[in-house]
């Protein structure tokens, strides 16, 4: 994770290291203030139970400017659990959306679950928030964006209109879904088909498999 | 969630309820065994941290047989995350997944962590242990099912061959994936494309693209 940190261009500040893994520290500390420390204080820094030997802290990223946003985003309106979080996270950077776009009322996006969960891609991808997520989405479509709501009242993801060049799929909140801003601020309402029993998915995983089929084909 | 495993025929033992939810309990307790209880003695049965005012206690499903098994399969080989695998069955469910098919290493299908994550859907879409996992998809292969099994390895998901009317999605462990024995009993072994910087997926957001996509047009 830090190796990765650094390659992603993210500045260190310090760092803590158990005596065995001093070589590494020397190799990534340049500039960076490093600690070689023991077991029990290293225990004591971190909030994992059984840390790996190392500890950093990084300065925290920007967020990117509403103006430089990319042509592929998703966005989220109050997301909370720190792991669903993580998880989209990680899979906008695999399925290739380049920006998480945040709403009011979600989980802490610097917060160690969500880091934790996102596996590195918290470094790749980069976020914005957007606390008036409904007006920032009408901001969005007015410069050319289409805006895909997932909603359990939406229609046929499958058989949505083309996305063309520039898109946003915004995830609701894990209970309650999207609000009633964002929904009215959405071009199109989807939802995925639900064949069996099931009245609704994970988070995380409607997100995965809406970024995968908004992605297929380009 | 009773009511929603009496629907699915499943058979209640016994069920404890404050008095609050008296003529819920009435009304579903038919032939049971039914006690009202203090709130304190409910947390005392319960495992969750604010239990909702009713427990039950419910026959726990038979496991379907080999032989009678149904044309989509969904089989894990060793995943042993309970909210993967919770997660994973209640996409199962919603995607049009008939059955679950577990391999040897992986969660309890039946501790409550899972049935919580399956919302339900645990109840409905049964599951069979095959603790030769290996061996069961040969089987099932000599009767005419196709097996592709998720693999960091595998060819491009999206270019597999078509899956016909019988098809079995094998998902791996979490950190090791599936194991070389079941690696050598798929028909084909398929990746998501991974478009930015991330290396592999959450295996319950795999899971889950690859389901859907699998019923895609069915």
């Amino acid at each position: 994770m830090i190796r990765e940190a650094l390659n992603c261009g993210l500045k260190l500040r310090e760092l803590a290291a158990e005596e065995a893994h001093e070589d590494f520290a020397r190799e990534v500390c340049s500039g960076a203030r490093g600690f070689i420390v023991t077991r029990s204080l290293l225990e004591t820094i971190c909030d994992t139970r059984t840390p790996q030997g190392v500890c950093a802290a990084f300065e925290q990223p920007e967020p990117v400017a509403l103006e430089a946003l990319p042509e592929r985003i998703v966005a989220l309106d109050g997301v909370q659990d720190p792991g669903n979080l993580g998880t989209i996270w990680r899979t906008a950077d695999a399925a290739g959306f380049q920006a998480l776009l945040l709403g009011a009322g979600g989980a802490d996006p610097l917060s160690p679950k969500v880091q934790r969960a996102a596996m590195g891609s918290g470094f790749r991808v980069p976020f914005c928030h957007a606390p008036e997520l409904a007006e920032t989405l009408i901001a969005l479509r007015k410069r050319g964006y289409r805006v895909f709501a997932s909603d359990l009242s939406g229609a046929d993801f499958y058989a949505r209109p083309d996305a063309g060049e520039k898109f946003v799929l915004v995830i609701g909140n894990e209970a309650r879904g999207i609000s009633d801003a964002v929904r009215e601020a959405a071009d199109c309402r989807v939802k995925l088909p639900m064949r069996g029993g099931a009245e609704s998915l994970n988070a995380a995983v409607a997100a995965g498999i809406m970024m995968y089929e908004l992605m297929r084909g380009r």
